[in-house]
């Protein structure tokens, strides 16, 4: 096997093993068989989305040593399509010699909230103020320091809003026993967990960016996308965005300088806002292709899944030209119901993801719409 | 189950049979994939290209009426993706109730050049001049009515150039015993099998149009594409055609009144013969997704695979809008071992198909030039 991060390829007919099993996977599964690659799926629920459109599935947790180990002597190259696959799984691929990205590194500082935004202040990004907390004391003193509206997140496993708590200044109004009840209420919500406080940003805009750096340090990066999110959950990315331009550059710029500090190979999604003043702050990354990317799927050259898959198997980066403008919508829950009619709108590209069952707020698929780009 | 051409559609959810395993049946996976569709493959051979990107594998004869009644129960509708299956084998599956399309009749038509040049003829369209050819004296009596150059072929089970044998005036030279002799030759190269002898007509340009009928009748066409073929195989396909506009147009309305005629739903490929007055001649149609569409899958909204899907689990078809210009190369035998290169070309979408033998000829993968689209 090659080294991870080298730039000998996987050739057509090799095979390429996925951590996660859910519409990423599935993506990426198809990107690869467009590649003449194989996928094999590793996935610790039965049956996932992905496993439809993979050449194999592996049924295991993601911390079952032995499976991971057959799994690895099945597939050429390992990659991960969700950020809580343990970073220790990451490193026990590697250390077997399976070529793996991202690397360890980059999956441990996405998953701690605290070790990633201090990542990108020493890298000269600007994050939003935060703080840690490990206590209902530390909440007090970070808010103190960070002033509300604030958000408390739990450093670890959050995702779509999940694992968050609100506070506000309408909370601290007596100052007195309601204010203490909200903090320890906020405290519980995050399951009193390792946290952090997070100043609330007043952004005009969020933007992010979807970019790919090879084992050769080739970096690629598409068009920003504006997007819009309600309740945590990503609902709508518009390509190219729409923003002001110097924010862009500057959030591709820290973006390039994210992907060579982590000596990163793959596919990685950074959001930003877009500050009132023009300023742009990181909000978080994904060390995996990204929900904000998906429209390049239909309107690239080159799409996410596909350029994360010619990264990790050491193939040239492909194009990430846009050849139209794009609306991406996440169709939610019971929103997927009206496929019938989204199928049939002019321009509409309609993504499916195959999962049996629609639960609230569960993204069941997306549509995007395709318009003709405007030329400057 | 619903009625063949109904619009009754197959849910997300769904499973569609596809009987053929080769390159056209896994880019249809793919594209059911994306809807939410599972592909059920039936194959006569083991490990056929499409079965990596399908949700299972029927492997059988084509005329295993047990396993195809299984295959039938197993899936919600049933299409084909090589013109070769028995219409027989079509007729068995609408009869037992399993929606089937494109139907028996097209298929029929389409499997016998006698039978498609008379329907072409009968619509009012141009076919090349031909006629039967059942033995060595219809041959010669063929050749004095049409002239040559001319071409034998086998009425049916011909594709890629085989079974086709050519007759040019050089051999007719002395008109003795030579020329019998090559009259001969030219019967036995098609295995005395019933032919036509087909005109060779003189081109300017070769164009095809990739068509979709729904089950309600509504038709969607793709901008004209310009082939070349070499060898009786496709190498090169450009869309949109430069070649001149009324001709376009003809072939478009033939292809519509094709479509209507034989009561079709699905995609269908037309080729035909643009001649030098500017007048177009068809060449012969598939009654199926078609290698001079295959530009469709990177320039278009949506392309000729998921439009087929559309069209046979009656769903709404597609926008055929192209939103790029698109110049397709198929990858023959060892061309596709330039992939590394291929895959670094800027705007180049690449496609392989994951076979596993290299031959000399075999169609191992395509790819596809993007650029701007003219602007008129």
């Amino acid at each position: 096997m090659a080294d991870a991060g080298s730039s000998v390829p996987i050739p057509p007919g090799g095979a390429l093993g996925v951590l996660g099993g859910g519409q990423l996977g599935r993506m990426l599964a198809m990107a690869a068989a467009r590649l003449g690659l194989k996928t094999v799926i590793y996935s610790d629920v039965a049956d996932p989305p992905a496993a439809a459109c993979a050449a194999d599935l592996v049924v295991a947790a993601y911390d079952d040593l032995a499976a991971l180990k057959e799994f690895c002597g099945a597939v050429d190259a390992v990659t991960f399509e969700f950020e809580n696959v343990p970073a220790e799984t990451i490193e026990a691929v590697a250390a077997w010699g399976a070529p793996v990205a991202p690397n360890a590194r980059a999956l441990r500082t996405a998953q701690d909230r605290l070790l990633e935004k201090t990542f990108v202040r020493d890298l000269g990004g600007a994050p939003a103020p935060f703080a840690p907390v490990d206590g209902v004391e530390d909440l007090a003193k970070a808010i103190d320091a960070i002033g509300l509206p604030a958000i408390l997140k739990t450093r670890r496993f959050g995702y779509d809003g999940k694992g968050q708590s609100r506070l506000s200044e309408a909370d601290r109004d007596d100052g007195g026993a309601a204010w203490r009840a909200a903090v320890e209420k906020a405290w519980d919500e995050v399951g009193a967990a390792p946290s952090i406080l997070e100043g609330v940003v007043d952004f005009s805009a969020e933007i992010s960016i979807i970019g790919a750096r090879d084992g050769d340090g080739e970096i690629r990066l598409y068009d920003a996308a504006e997007n819009r999110h309600e309740d945590g959950i990503l609902r709508r990315s518009r390509a190219p965005a729409e923003a002001a331009r110097p924010a862009q550059e500057a959030a591709a710029a820290l973006t390039r300088r994210m992907l060579t500090a982590l000596d990163y190979v793959g596919v990685i999604g950074v959001e930003f806002f877009v500050a009132r003043d023009g300023g742009v702050l990181v909000n978080e990354f994904a060390p995996r292709v990204h929900n904000s990317g998906h429209w390049t799927l239909d309107a690239c050259v080159c799409d996410q899944f596909e350029q994360h898959v010619r990264a990790v198997c050491g193939w040239p980066l492909g194009d990430v030209t846009a050849t139209s403008s794009a609306d991406m919508r996440n169709l939610l829950g019971e929103e997927a119901d009206a496929w019938r009619k989204l199928a049939a709108e002019p321009g509409a590209c309609l993504h499916l993801y195959g999962k049996r069952e629609t639960r609230p707020g569960r993204k069941m698929g997306h549509v995007t719409l395709l318009g003709p780009l405007e030329t400057t």
